[in-house]
């Protein structure tokens, strides 16, 4: 078999990689439980028509076809309507529609899985990636404040980690379509929908493509660039929206929540959470909130995480399930950061402990001390050979293993050897506690 | 839209569910790194190419397509060569081949992640599961003590778990090949895959098979079977094989190699192994131990957790990477003990303490309780309405949350009821600590 490479778009991390990305999913996770959220995990996938109910990403769906199909009775239809989720909102409202006679409302649930997009490969896009995301969702109604504690949450979750700080940039799209609607523009999703190119393309395209696609006067370009370019970290937001002498009933209920997730945020944390209204998002399903989060240092790479309120997106006859959900896009941040060498563990294993192999007839010793280790909880390997043990203690050096065990031999004592410094001393596998900070990789 | 139904063959489990899945989860790496396997994932997909290489397997891939990639210049070939993989040791041997100049020989990991096949659903059958796999491999030759350990990982691991005690079965490939050689037999693989159905089809019928597809005389067949009927949970095994009086270096080197397994899984724990000459295990690609893991009381359903020692499956021109591995089946494992009600969780929800709201304006005050108390660890939601007290508390009770925090109005202090027994207790935000076990949701 010749060498094989690697496939664009699917990224795949070193055990070394690996290991931090776990250390950040048990943080993230950790935050996620410590706020109340329930685990999901939903099947990968789904049937066609839901994915492409969110008109703009059919193009990334990835269908999944049994290879035997075509030779089966049953023909190739059942399957050939299945593709691979592409996030993992649309599985949820899926979920909570199936299942909502037996889950308790309202629903709060964490979700963290990889995710599927069949986009054209280019630097940066993943094709394959994972996610985590919290959601709330209720039956008929939800109250406003759950789009307040989703800054709280991901601001716990982010500063859990090795990563720089992170500022969660929110908006409400009540206020830009009350706005819109206020100042006599027809087509607010598509005036939205410039408003967002606005980082990508400059304040005069955006005004161009507002006249081309949104019929906007030159007055009412003007009008949507100026509450775009309102931006402040407090309530004071809401004086420059009511300086623009703008009346509309969506307007200000759109100002209102959004001063409350302002303020929630900074009571909780100072400097988190900055309205800035600007941020559109260009999914079609937000109603409320919604945020976009940069790190502090790497904002040129966009946003890391992201969500909002959706009004529509479960409902199933006259039921309605209102929900808001944030998304964390784990390996977009783990790809920034190992691209910058930013992010680094201690060790390539888990192994605090390499156990000596005095020789191949003795590996029943060597396999006792690594047994009363574990049952302490210290990670423990028994070295592959018995070979010098200048050699075992290269095993151990290559992979970053702190400390060597020799069984005594004859009676005598066993000793532990920490290889950084070279100490070693006497010890008793029943007993001997490594300190708690070589017990487990560190990441850094 | 109208209420979705489940897919066949793609189960999803509810929250309470998925929390008793991931303390499995949990327990399982934990043991996978007390012995120093490293945490490794692959991309979902592979080359079809490397997929078929399995040849039983290929009528169960699940190609991948772009739904535009008709629509596309590069076409539809790029994506249609890749299909979704269906174990973790094909992924694994490619991963190995393919990065073997950055890792470190023998190289142990562990890999917990989810597969598909495309089999036609049935009862007990998935189409989507997860797997928990470690592996060993080295380059060029492996040392035989690796077959020993994997039954001493696995019986860790899965002792570690709420559910019933195991057996593992093993055996080794050389003893039966050897022995059909032997006795001989010129087509081994068509014996072995014979006496694989012995536990399906009964003695008659597998004599009859070997007879057919492996040219097998009467003698020969009885032989065979009479090598298939010996078990014993130590060493005793090896005097029942020389007592049937076939003479091969390969046996007598599978032989050794199983006494070994064997008894280094009894100076472990005595009663976890039995050497159980019939374990075949169909897959064509293991070369020395296999292994077969029975739950006790669901001996029906077969293997919860196999694998073994292969030495051909990642070889890149003279260099071969031979390998020992095993699989535990979580879902299937899970699939069976959630059918026969045998796991159970505490509660519904991961939170330990719910913060009563006095009313929407005081709500920011039952926030700072809330973090006063998620600081110090305990997982604490705030009530998501300001209604009646006695509706906040159905709220817990509704998902088993054990206490209710009363925020004390006008400067009395806060109260927490514990709605299990009624009790209520003044307390601080910042000293107040439930019980240890009340802490985290209790898995039995």
């Amino acid at each position: 078999m010749s060498k094989p490479t690697p496939i664009s778009g699917f990224p795949e991390w070193t055990p070394a990689q690996r290991m931090i990305e776990q250390y950040v999913l048990d943080r993230i996770r950790d935050t996620f439980e410590l706020y109340g959220f329930a685990p999901l995990e939903t099947r990968a996938v789904e049937p066609l028509d839901q994915l492409l109910r969110k008109g703009e990403t059919s193009k990334e769906v990835y269908l999944i076809r049994r290879l035997q199909a075509d030779a089966d009775a049953d023909g190739p239809a059942g399957d050939d309507a299945l593709g691979l989720h592409f996030d993992l909102t649309v599985p949820f409202a899926r979920y909570v529609l199936e299942n909502a006679g037996k889950l308790q409302f309202p629903f709060r649930r964490y979700q963290i899985q990889k995710v599927w997009r069949g986009e054209r490969p280019q630097e940066g896009r993943y094709r394959e990636f994972l996610q985590a995301d919290i959601d709330i969702v209720d039956r008929d109604t939800l109250a406003p404040h759950h789009e307040a504690e989703m800054p709280l949450v991901i601001g716990d979750a982010l500063r859990s980690l090795p990563i720089p700080p992170v500022r969660i940039q929110v908006n409400n799209r009540k206020i830009c379509e009350g706005f819109y609607q206020g100042i006599g523009l027809t087509d607010p999703e598509s005036a939205l929908r410039a408003v967002d190119k606005l980082d990508k393309i400059g304040p005069a395209k955006v005004a161009e493509l507002l006249a081309q696609t949104a019929g906007a006067s030159e007055a009412q370009a003007k009008a949507v660039l100026s509450l775009a370019e309102i931006s402040a970290p407090d309530a004071s937001f809401a004086d420059a929206v009511r300086a623009l002498g703008v009346s509309d009933p969506m307007l200000d209920e759109g100002v209102e929540e959004l001063v409350r997730v302002v303020e929630t945020a900074a009571a909780h944390s100072p400097g988190l959470c900055v309205a800035d209204l600007r941020i559109a998002r260009g999914l079609d399903y937000y109603t409320g909130t919604v945020y976009e989060t940069q790190m502090v240092g790497y904002e040129r790479f966009g946003s890391i995480c992201s969500g909002g309120r959706y009004d529509n997106l479960a409902s199933a006859g006259a039921t309605r399930f209102p929900g808001v959900g944030i998304s964390i896009g784990v390996t977009r941040l783990l790809g920034l950061l190992f691209g910058a060498g930013a992010l680094s563990v201690s060790r390539d294993v888990p192994t605090c402990v390499l156990v000596a192999v005095t020789s191949e007839e003795q590996r029943a010793a060597s396999n006792r001390v690594a047994e009363a280790l574990r049952s302490r909880g210290v990670p423990t390997e028994v070295s592959p050979s018995a070979a010098k043990f200048g050699k075992q203690i290269r095993y151990a050096e290559r992979r970053g293993i702190p400390y060597v065990w020799f069984p005594g031999v004859d009676g005598a004592a066993d000793e532990v050897k920490d290889i950084r410094s070279g100490e070693q001393a006497a010890a008793a596998a029943g007993e001997w506690t490594p300190p708690r900070a070589d017990l487990r990789p560190l990441v850094s």
